[in-house]
């Protein structure tokens, strides 16, 4: 990384969504020059980066290419294709996180293995090559209602999970290969965000507590701390911490935890890259999770994790009846209150439930977060 | 506004330096698509904006062309051409610093003039035509060694600053019209930087305090908050509050001041646009100084100035005796250290004292912030 400061590193980012965004903005201070490879010719990214590739990212041709001008690549989608990355790396790139990790991390199913292997608090598990085999396995009691079924791969933003409560479920599942998995009774949904570079040194983000969004598997608005004992939030970053060391990553790992009813936590997926569940950080950590990305990936000390102040983030989604493009109302009225931040992505389209902005809120007291959250979401509206 | 938040909000910012990457870097969150003017092809801001145009921003031709394009432009440097901007004013388009008030700020002499005529605190001062007047005005005894002479335009970080001790400083002045002023007998130097928007609404940050470099007219580094008594403290505020509204600005006006040995402040000058000494307000403060900006041009609601925590700011300065492609030694120590955020602009080109780049300092205790500063200092070198 000799070339680092110097106006002439390139940094590759498979995906141009908002990480990719953000990701290029934190890279800017350092003079890095960023290119990425999206698909969609007006994606987030596209805005900002020094050079813009349009590509499949999950294309193994248009990955190499893409890759072979770069001196590092990163991902800010978990779906990159890792044949091209393995191939990357054969030619000496540095690429992060690795493609095995990455690989194992694809697939809903190799997670599950690898935290069992590992002895991860993780829900009991079955493959399936199909759902015919799930309704056998159903019938001959291996696997008893409710429970949750994931498709192995492809799937986000709860896109691909399925909740099994009557055999008419497990009827209407798609053509696919599955992870059965035990239904955890979720008390509290949380996330930590770790990051480690070369050296093996890491750090983690203070945990924070997600809120899903009532009608769909994404979040709605998290705060950060998570209102946990000391104990929990001891073990939920230590989990996030023995976790990026067993999978030995470079940059960052999201690690998304339920809270059971008897106080156990579960690890739900994880991804290697900068999350959702980290955007709150860009204005309330000492160092965003963008910028510690940049640090794990280029094997540079660690930035303190410390939050300078609590935060909040919402997620700002496309209303489920609105497609076509987007229309946003009562952001000026959000940006009159004291502590708000707004991060609108440059999405042109708006469809249900997309993720179209956030807003990071800062404050002193989480209570009144939680009343600025429930304000903001009385103005704002991503319509059409 | 109506187009703020649509993707086709187009922004233009006369100067591609590092203001206006700061400034471009700030809008991305917004959506906004910002174009830079520059007369330098590698300028720090075309990196990352939108779309670049090579140019000079005192070109009439340049800047209306360069001004058409786009709905709102505003400035990074004080010498835009000022008869271009009133042009495109009077077209319809939004420009912030007024053209009018550009003017005076653009020259030395009108701004002490601005100041007298409004009873702000500036020392005594007398326009001068050329050299000659000036050594005649001494000899008659109107003005005695020492004061201070400066040119009446076109100077910034120093240049066109004079110290005048005795008869052969006057003679080595250059050919030019100029503004003497009273020396006043500096203890402290500050800064405040003010906001205001269309609606009259104004905020100031906390004033700063600036440590300059032993052998230039240029600042060092600034630690935040400055050192001062409440009561100065406020007068300072005051001050910035005060020259804001009687300009009528829209966006941001830095003022610098001095602090004599009678605990009396005077304006130095002011520059209506993002300013070296708001760098900090970028880690520091719930708003950084270039969403500041960006509010107060587009007159929206202001965002809170108020400082997360004490913070210092170090300019990373080219050294005295190296010119030619730039190298920087030390950078990766710095991270390392805790609160240490490193901005390297990405010119490619060093000389003495230019601004390469500046590193922000975080901190809950201001002595080690200023320990921290010496640190770095040690470690950190901009040469060739």
């Amino acid at each position: 990384l000799k070339k680092l400061f110097t106006s002439s590193f390139r940094l590759g980012i498979l995906g141009g969504g908002q990480l990719g965004k953000m990701l290029t903005l934190a890279a800017a201070p350092w003079d890095i020059h960023v290119s990425c490879l999206d698909s969609s010719s007006d994606a987030p990214a596209s805005t900002v980066c020094h050079s813009f590739v349009l590509g499949d990212l999950k294309n193994y041709d248009d990955v190499l290419k893409f890759g072979e001008a770069l001196d590092i690549i990163t991902i800010e989608s978990d779906h990159a294709n890792v044949e091209a990355l393995k191939e990357l790396k054969a030619r000496g790139k540095i690429v992060h996180p690795d493609p095995e990790q990455l690989k194992i991390v694809q697939d809903k199913g190799s997670q599950r293995q690898f935290y069992a292997d590992k002895n991860f608090p993780s829900p009991r598990f079955e493959l399936f090559e199909n759902k015919e085999a799930i309704q056998i396995a159903v019938k001959k009691s291996v696997w008893s209602f409710p429970f949750v079924v994931k498709t192995r791969s492809a799937g986000y933003d709860g896109k691909g999970v399925f909740m099994m409560d009557a055999m008419e479920d497990i009827e209407a599942l798609p053509e696919a290969s599955f992870v059965a998995e035990e239904k955890v009774k979720i008390v509290k949904e949380l996330s930590v965000v770790a990051a480690r570079n070369g050296k093996g040194e890491v750090v983690c983000y203070q945990t924070v507590e997600l809120f899903p969004y009532p009608d769909a598997h994404l979040v709605d608005y998290l705060i950060c701390p998570a209102d946990l004992s000391e104990k929990i939030t001891k073990e939920a970053s230590d989990l996030g911490r023995k976790l990026i060391e067993a999978f030995q990553i470079q940059g960052l790992l999201a690690v998304e935890l339920f809270l059971d009813e008897n106080q156990k936590l579960w690890i739900n997926e994880c991804s290697p890259r900068p999350h959702n569940s980290g955007h709150h950080t860009i204005e309330g950590a000492w160092t965003s999770q963008y910028e510690q990305h940049l640090r794990g990936i280029c094997n540079l000390p660690l930035g303190s994790p410390k939050m300078k102040m609590p935060s909040a983030m919402l997620n700002l989604l496309g209303e489920a009846n609105a497609s076509g493009p987007v229309r946003y109302e009562g952001l000026v009225d959000c940006l009159a209150m004291e502590g708000v931040k707004v991060h609108i992505y440059g999405k042109k389209e708006t469809k249900a439930y997309r993720k179209m902005g956030h807003m990071t809120i800062l404050g002193d007291d989480v209570n009144r977060l939680k009343e600025m959250i429930h304000e903001i979401k009385t103005k704002v509206k991503v319509t059409i």
